[in-house]
């Protein structure tokens, strides 16, 4: 550009030129169109449990990459075994032996899984599994809980522009954890229901989360048996974070079909299906595929990913990452006089004040920590990543007090707190 | 295993495990359970021309990983502006500047370029094209070529297996360069055309490749714009092999949208969509997202493919491997008496022996010069890379000359050669 940049202005400068050449200079999730001052929009770098923006500013990470970043940022074991698979090829005129190691780690490590089928999106995996129910099945409706994220392809969009009501014409909508209007919907499909399409537990953008009833979850899978129906996990955004074993392996709740991206290969762009034996014949009977969906060296990283987060117990590193950060929130936010909601499991946290309907007080809350050195989402569930040590949290923790301090200065203490 | 593997026992070891956790042992379109005697399921490796299966044997590489590979494998420019990336970081909580290098590369390049998305599938890129085209227009029909692929989503997959009418409720079909046909379909569509959507010549597996004809391609563009509709190409197989700045470029048609993906990035898993402005607001106001469509490196090496190939005029580098190939090989048909079509752009060619309906005399073609050390594809159209010089493709010919003495041998010289 001819000029010469300083630390500070490179945020300014990209966004002026991705306003050029970029519709609305950004868009998808990844947008901070919407959120509140300060948030940058383009970063420079990762290391471990931090990010650092293009303006040079290193924040502990609580938004993982949305997902992916379960080990850390550039985790040497996994970023290891890329570079061994890199130096022998990554897009080849077919797979190579890590895509035997992976789906053979896969049924290792999934307990549901007797088979496995790769792909590059969350969306890839979650349009495979309806397509292979409804091979399986020869039916047509699939059910799915109302304002549960399924991914981004015209039948499963949140946004609606530009897609048509005969994308998702064999879409029928229940409330999560109701099974009086599961049954509603079981019974307007009839004769002709291919599957249930749940997320493990309800996460919807700004609102509390919700666990899955086990009560609920054991309902749907007998409803799917009496029916000759599937039940289908969408565990893209769970998955390798709450159970090494598929986010419903504790509940003991089994499912026929589960789909798998984000955690799965710490960063890598990957994704998968599995099965069970009972549906293996309809996945190899439908066509799924991709340019890249068989390159070597995302599948070098999900093998070592899915390896080490077992061999060191990533789940409860995360759990544990994720107990102090509560802990911690809590009683700050207590001391500041501010009743808050904290949702979800350990993990995949998020927060909320009593009385704010309108997000203002989370915006606040956010930015503010933000400026203190914490990247947290003021709409969208945290992540906890096993670079996460206590030492990292309490640095969190140190960006949150004077956060929740000015939202109650700003906002005035709650009234019942 | 337990069992110490001899460079010739790899590929059986593989095939027996995939059995076990594959569906069918491999699915997509690099299953090889429909080619020849001798096709390797599985690669160890690919440097510059050459692929390597897992038993040891290298190939030339004709395929190019079903087109990804445009400069060769591990080419070392992409190589080492993706190390560079890497050494920061790849998927970080929002896109790196990389994002706005790779817009302006494409707006640079990209005839008809004004703005650019990026995304990690061909498929994902067709398909958004089409939910942009539906927002800009307000209208749901979109007019495809009968047999061309656009993508393996429910409403383009060729397999309608699991798929349901609905996910292609929109969808009308006209015959590739015929404008009578295409006429019909516009006048079927009425006032609710959206797109068209078209590939920049006609390739479907199996069959003689067709170029598009100017008058058609001039027709179509006149249509769209008498009916505001849009007109989409689909440059994901062709892009950046047959014209640096777009596949039609050469003819001077324009075009509204394209779809990008395949030698984008030298197989670095990248898609892109560009479009003019006169559809930019439509871009902006669609939900067109993915977990790992903002990751840094594979920009990084889409960027550097981009400005490589255009500085060493990749175009006319495999223009050149091509025409020699082409001469090559008719010279060695006629040889060995045998009538052949030899159809396609030089970069994207394929061969056909007259009267062989059944691809009988291709399949015992394709086997024999894979035998002989080239990998090319019995029903699919090959390619070129900028590593294919002259003593590869010499060394390519090799192979092929005794292919096509084998197929004379076993099925008898055509009776008009």
């Amino acid at each position: 550009m001819g000029v010469r940049l300083t630390e500070t202005n490179r945020e300014a400068n990209l966004r002026h030129r991705a306003l050029q050449v970029i519709p609305a200079g950004m868009y998808g999730h990844q947008s901070v169109a919407q959120l509140g001052a300060g948030y940058p929009q383009f970063f420079r770098e990762g290391h471990g449990p931090f990010v650092v923006d293009v303006n040079g500013r290193e924040y502990v990470d609580l938004m993982c990459s949305w997902g992916p970043i379960v080990l850390g940022h550039r985790d040497p074991v996994v970023e290891q075994a890329a570079a061994e698979q890199r130096a022998l090829g990554d897009c080849l005129d077919g797979p190579s032996e890590q895509l035997v190691l992976l789906a053979e780690t896969l049924v290792e490590t999934i307990a549901d899984a007797d088979w496995a089928m790769v792909a590059k999106n969350g969306t890839d995996a979650t349009t495979g599994c309806l397509t292979i129910a409804r091979r399986h099945t020869g039916r047509a409706v699939v059910l799915a809980a109302r304002g549960c994220y399924h991914g981004a392809a015209p039948w499963s969009t949140p946004v609606l522009d530009g897609t048509l009501p005969t994308d998702r014409a064999a879409m029928r909508y229940f409330d999560y954890n109701d099974v009086e209007d599961f049954d509603r919907a079981v019974a307007e499909a009839g004769d002709d229901l291919a599957a249930v399409l749940l997320l493990p537990f309800r996460h919807v953008e700004g609102e509390d989360q919700e666990l899955v009833d086990p009560h609920f979850a054991r309902h749907v899978r007998g409803v799917c048996d009496a029916r000759g129906s599937l039940l289908i996990l969408d565990d893209v955004r769970c998955g390798f974070r709450l159970a090494h074993g598929g986010s419903w392996e504790p509940l003991g709740v089994p499912v026929d079909l589960s789909a798998w991206s984000k955690a799965i290969a710490n960063g890598y762009p990957m994704a998968a299906i599995t099965g069970t034996d009972a549906v293996r014949d309809a996945a190899a009977g439908v066509f799924l595929t991709g340019s890249f969906w068989m390159n070597a060296v995302p599948m070098a990283a999900a093998v070592a990913t899915i390896r080490h987060l077992k061999q060191i117990d990533g789940v409860s590193v995360m759990a544990r990452a994720g107990a102090r950060l509560r802990t911690g929130m809590l009683a700050q936010a207590e001391a500041a006089g501010l009743e808050v909601r904290y949702t979800g499991p350990d993990a995949m946290p998020y927060l909320t004040f009593v009385g704010d309907a309108d997000h203002r007080m989370l915006q606040a809350f956010a930015s503010e920590a933000l400026h203190h050195g914490v990247y947290l989402h003021p709409r969208h569930n945290w992540f906890m990543s096993c670079a996460l040590d206590d030492a990292v949290i309490d640095r969190a923790l140190k960006a949150t007090e004077p956060a929740f301090d000015l939202v109650a200065k700003k906002f005035g203490r709650s009234p019942l707190a």
